[in-house]
């Protein structure tokens, strides 16, 4: 929606510079930006090509002040942050809640004031859908479920009984909240299979985004734990019983097995595989692709590990390089 | 649901030592257990704190009897076989089947007795659901497919056309079965890609679990085929003509590609991966980011391997042994 | 659909050789065809078993020339594109375009002659579905997607508004398409996240297949595209500003994090890992759980890259040999 520069410099606290009546509507890249856009800079030699863009506003830092712009500056502490405030102040509400005519929803279900359920969402006896929750169409919202305020459940997403989503989750289409974990035991007699009972819970907190497609099993007879403000990828799979901190990433495809503990803070990369009761410890880094045995703990805040199975960085780099100048002899 | 010790124990075959008329009406883990869960016990170091719960009786095994225990005990050879039984047991008979007004089903459709269709799941034409099944809200059944007797399929899942599902087989959410395989011929002229045909069948035997959102494709020309009672985890992927065995098991993101074959019993740890026509043979075990490459042959019951080629695992942890302290020189 | 061999013949550029009245319905492999079904062969040392086998014609090469066959045979070039092409000759048409009742329309879409929309799919306000394209059971087409001709969208996939995607593509169920990429912006003073906009397109061009749980992101603040002929198998990840070119061969589980350039005529393998910002260029193949650094470039057409982080592949051979001399002293 149109802002004042005025008002946009006021949310995100930045200080205003030059032209202050402009008027701008959205965010962009410096590349496509139109008068009407917001873009920002946190380098000072991409600075020029701002100005010379098409621009309507630049949120920047301090190393700009002073500088003879023709266009309206923003200064903030942190760009790129300021630049994602001003996204969210600028955003278009999204337009009135209403529960559509092909929604199934359970007599018993109870819905908060404000909720949008799209075409075909489907919401379970008992189930709890908070104030001004946006649910897809095609999601199955299960029996008992609790969904809290201003969550986003995308287009077929999944949410089987006993999860409960926190306040402001997103979660996008196809991901699987809360189904059965992996466990079996095997009858030595028979050699078969058989299903340990996963009759256990999943807790999502609050400020929790999952990708698309994404999978998180529940509890065998306890809970997992998704902290809050947890920030998971596309395609990535939770094991039964995890427990994951809070402000953790998990990029794309990493997969965690049974029983684990990510602390809070820790960041993996995509592709990153770890296995049952490992425990990654706070600040932690994970490059992707790294592998993490079970039952082992990775220590050290802001300390990376690479490789499988994962070791120091630096460390691992030796002996990539060892490896390098040993072929060549 | 509610039942006697006496009649737990009577139905996984276990000796009841102690108050035999205690009542249970669930499992649970020990740390969270009531009056009227079952827990279990396999390593007598554990047996202290179960008999300090809560818990209203500890299925465990010879080595607890006659410890002057508080608490009736069920002895039994494998407790957590008799623990994952007495779960299936005390488990509460899903409510009476009953078809969604809210479903597609195809007139010329086969719906057996008993039966639970779930609101918009959608049933084509021809398809047969065999007696008490359950198919879960979104699911889309293909036409001519065919469904066992007592087979779960949850929300949102896709079953293409020429899939059969054998009994008591449950696929979670999301999961998509019988796909087209990626099969494609590159017209050298052009430089294009044309699809091959992918017109064969997929084959799910009886008692087989596969996860959510793992996807199965079916044959190129002829079948692609899942063995009885094999487990699949979430996120896999198992392409084209592949021939998995019986009592398999495939966790979490593990990939094969096409015309593969896994004999009986084999054990695939979590996102490993498998190139075309490979065969892993009976019992083997590959352990977790494994790669195997195409054609290559992996023999021995028992036997782990890993690693990238996968080589047997003393060979391989050799490797990464020497590859350490090289880099230390 | 029956049809004479002369007929095949001459759409797929064969010379017929031999019996030249017969009728053929399908394809089918070697071991498994009856009178009715077309085979191929491309190894000489195949041709045998073709002639024994039930087929009604074999497609082949000049080598099979002036063999003195039983059976009538089809002389390409390329054998298996023939019998590519011969199977989609062959094909039934599928039944004519239809609308379900239980589809969910917006009145603002637009929809094509024969457009097909299977039942309880859903098509957004400004949706435009193109002519005879087919959409599938409980497929979320968003608000403003346009979509072309003669596609084929699957059940349950799911396309976000601010997608485009052209015409003859293929999109397996359950795919997602459009989500949000995974971009936040840490707030140093409070270690938490917040969501960095999300509000670019993605472009998927005419003649690309997308496969079953596959998940492609939009641009963050651009574009993501994929390009013309462009195969992706399933359970893919292709991150936001990711620019896929032509005819691009991507196998299962491979992903690719944000803002990577990979160029025309590129193969992937499966469970391929790429950072953000790297490059691919023409011609390149990567092998299977080949890992490729953030901002690096990989060059050279036709040449192979494998490990990770990836080298050229014969020098990753060498060292792998000497890894295994090096643990045999």
């Amino acid at each position: 929606m149109q802002r004042s520069l005025a008002e946009v410099a006021k949310a995100i606290g930045a200080q205003l510079q030059g032209e202050g009546l402009g008027i701008v509507s959205r965010v962009a890249s410096v590349h496509s930006a139109s008068w009407e856009d917001l873009v920002f800079v946190e380098d000072p030699k991409f600075l020029d090509a701002a100005v010379a863009s098409s621009a309507g506003a630049i949120i920047t830092a301090k190393f700009a002040e002073g500088v003879g712009s023709r266009k309206p500056l923003l200064i903030v502490e942190h760009p790129k942050l300021g630049f994602a405030r001003a996204a969210s102040f600028l955003a278009d509400e999204p337009e009135k809640g209403s529960v559509s005519a092909t929604a199934s929803i359970d007599p018993m279900a109870r819905i908060g004031a404000g909720v949008a359920i799209d075409g075909r969402a489907m919401i379970g006896k008992n189930a709890s859908i908070g104030e001004a929750t946006r649910i897809g169409a095609g999601a199955a919202v299960g029996q008992g479920v609790v969904i809290g305020k201003g969550c986003q459940i995308c287009s077929n997403v999944t949410i089987y009984p006993g999860t409960t989503v926190g306040d402001r989750v997103i979660i996008h289409a196809g991901a699987v909240l809360g189904s059965d974990g992996f466990g079996y035991v095997r009858d030595r007699k028979t050699g078969h299979y058989e299903k340990f009972p996963q009759v256990g819970t999943l807790v999502i907190e609050d400020d929790v985004e999952i990708g698309a497609n994404t999978t998180i099993d529940r509890g065998a007879l306890d809970q997992t734990r998704i902290g809050r403000g947890t920030k998971i990828d596309n395609l990535v799979h939770i094991g039964h019983n995890c427990q994951i901190g809070e402000d953790v990433i998990i990029a794309a495809q990493t997969g965690l097995s049974g029983s684990i503990t990510i602390e809070n803070g820790v960041v993996l990369g995509g592709q990153v595989g770890i296995g049952e009761h490992a425990r990654v410890c706070e600040g932690v880094m994970v490059g992707g692709q790294g592998g993490i045995l079970p039952n082992k703990i990775l220590r050290g805040k802001g300390v990376a590990f690479w490789g499988t199975p994962a070791q120091p960085l630096r460390q691992y780099l030796k002996q990539l390089a060892a490896l390098a100048r040993l072929s060549k002899k």
